[in-house]
């Protein structure tokens, strides 16, 4: 492992991608991620304050960010992006910081620009937690779906995962891919054409030639937001096609899971009466969510981990 | 009493009408807001969070609920409907198990839809404390409404109220007529034909024949945004001719009491210059509101009332 | 000094205007803000309560309170105008009533009207600390351009001070050349014809006239929401005539410094480059807002500075 590139993102604490940490990092955040679910207590952090900024809605992530910060005693410092002098056309870089000067500790951002914080990195002098760059990456949930991945399997070594559905625009599935190859895992990619890929070198199969040998069959959210998908299916042609169906779900092999990242289209990736089903980790993912955030603000705010 | 029912009230924590809670529970509440207000100390809740969920505009109770939270040293994780994953479609049911998995320990919903909470109710593990449905029911605005009677007469045995204006659109008049005579009270309703709901059991009398006799003269707001009331009076009509005026107060018995839930149409229930009237409880039962949503976040998340 | 005048504005405890505070108590809460800056503990607020209205768009103002009450141990309620009863045509008045009687402590407002704060400060039993009145006042960001410039220089008496740009429309350069000459500073204007305000008593100059002998150049945003630039200006035009340029900086003396409420547009008042200039204090100014802000609140709620 290359120490001073290692030591040197030690020194920033910015977390916006999953790319740029070692994986001895990676593992290290997944482990205090379930150090912090069994309960050991977290160090406090009283006087810390974090503004989060989503410029992109949310639930999820803004709110699991929220809880994190309440378990460590960071305290919050409102921002709201519809009242805020962004609406005046202050820039995103002066926004951070202005809450840097007012003594900020640590940004949170979601922005739909992908790659929106190379310019805050370079400038500011407190870390940026990356929420989410448009299509480009969304590391925290990737840190979540590892933690889930490895507390049910605790290994990553071999696991076949399949990421299922509309690559081209997911944020997730480009860190998901990069960073469980990194991991060991073999990964592949089940999706319509029009949505499939082609840089982030899987091998493309079908979902039913997979579903009795994966470990992890992981569904990716059908963006209606960013494009229409009815021009190219209808929700019923996707669901009977790509969808993981009760049908399909009765294929799968003992002990394999099944995540996504939600919000989920329910009897679109996958049927409504399986969200909550055995197999599915979709709600364990979210309650994931909240330590592996702890893990990233301590790393950001805290000491060593 | 049904212990079996009340029984499993007690278990459920749920707070959604006041017509699933016997009167004993009713009485109990009532006296926890009052020992609140008195300034015995309330229990702290360090390390419980509640996610208030707001669809409609509200200020009072809101504010009132948060204002309650604060004084339990319960955290609020801020829930920002107009920038939540709602606008990506998500259910109702998603979003609440999204915030139960996060780990929110109680949730306090207004929604527009009438019965929203069923639900809820029959499958989250996390109380639903209903901060208004519709035009269903207000059981938090009717339990301080009790508590500002209470407060005032020490009972509600052979108490004369009358319920005055808009009963049909009213989701407070309906909880409070019921409540009212399971109480004790003796009851009537003062309202133009057309906002008359013969449904909620009233006798319908002419205000100005029950103002020399009632110990409550309970208003209810004219709902500008549920319908047009310009279709069937002026302003200046409805005042004249249902609205409390400085004459018709003149002709109210001494010791009787003015209530309002707010927010007041100025001048059109009631005069402007009677809001903070000797006579009138309306910012009085503002501040009784937070001791009632303490007990309700007690009953909730505590132990025994 | 009149000391009665001084006795009542201590017992209002109200924040509206510099204009009628004492240049005692002026002096008095530039020397505590300097003192929380310096890290003497401040007072801690255990259950005090505010919440903050801000009625206009704001980052720094409303962001910087918050940290003020973090600071101070002081608990927000939120308060979202747009979610508000507000919306249900509820007037100020009674909405800052209804959190006085929910138990607020205080109140943060900014309003667009001028002059929005006088029915409440008859009226209300808790302080209003004014945020920004319109085109009238904005006395807590005056406070914190004072702390600025007396933690520079250590005195007002005979300091230079030029205030350049769109005068008539800035709340800020009202209140800021008022105090600045009771303070004994020698106080110019520099603006566009357009843009000049002769009841500001200023003597008008050109800025590179007095470039040289400034000890404090003090920018003003052009207010692109208040009115058109266009109409008169394009923005090149502005800056090459009455911006600060790299040359104009080259001009000024050892020492001076450069100020700028924020937002700043870059390019139109200053040139981008020159934000972050040794000679800018734009970001310290923000920072000293935090420290102005706490001696804002301790005045309302505490006890004597």
């Amino acid at each position: 492992m290359n120490t001073t590139q290692s030591k040197s993102v030690q020194e920033t604490k910015h977390f916006v991608s999953l790319e740029s940490l070692s994986l001895e990092e990676i593992m290290g955040m997944i482990e205090e991620s379930l150090r912090y679910k069994q309960g050991d207590l977290p160090p406090l952090f009283n006087g810390k304050t974090v503004a989060n900024l989503f410029f992109e809605n949310s639930t999820r992530t803004k709110n699991s960010f929220q809880m994190a910060e309440r378990h460590l005693s960071i305290q919050e410092i409102p921002f709201d992006v519809t009242t805020s002098s962004v609406t005046k056309g202050e820039t995103l870089y002066d926004t951070c910081k202005t809450l840097e000067a007012i003594g900020v500790n640590a940004l949170v951002i979601r922005h739909p620009e992908a790659g929106y914080y190379h310019e805050l990195v370079e400038k500011l002098n407190i870390p940026v937690l990356n929420g989410g760059d448009g299509s480009g990456e969304h590391p925290s949930q990737s840190l979540l779906d590892l933690v889930t991945i490895f507390e049910e399997f605790k290994t990553f070594q071999g696991l076949n995962v399949a990421i299922c559905g509309d690559l081209v625009h997911s944020r997730v599935a480009r860190s998901n891919a990069s960073v469980l190859k990194r991991l060991g895992a073999n990964v592949v990619g089940c999706s319509p054409e029009s949505w499939w890929d082609d840089s982030m070198g899987l091998e493309r199969k079908e979902l039913d030639d997979v579903l009795a040998t994966c470990d992890v069959i992981m569904l990716l959210r059908v963006q209606h937001e960013r494009h229409i998908m009815g021009d190219i299916f209808s929700k019923e042609e996707y669901h009977e096609r790509y969808g993981l169906t009760v049908e399909r779900v009765a294929k799968m092999k003992d002990g394999a899971i099944i995540m996504h990242p939600a919000p989920v289209n329910r009897d679109v990736e996958i049927a409504g009466c399986l969200i909550e089903h055995d197999k599915s980790r979709i709600f364990p993912q979210m309650t994931n969510g909240v330590y592996a955030r702890m893990a990233i603000l301590n790393r950001a705010l805290g000491g060593q981990s």
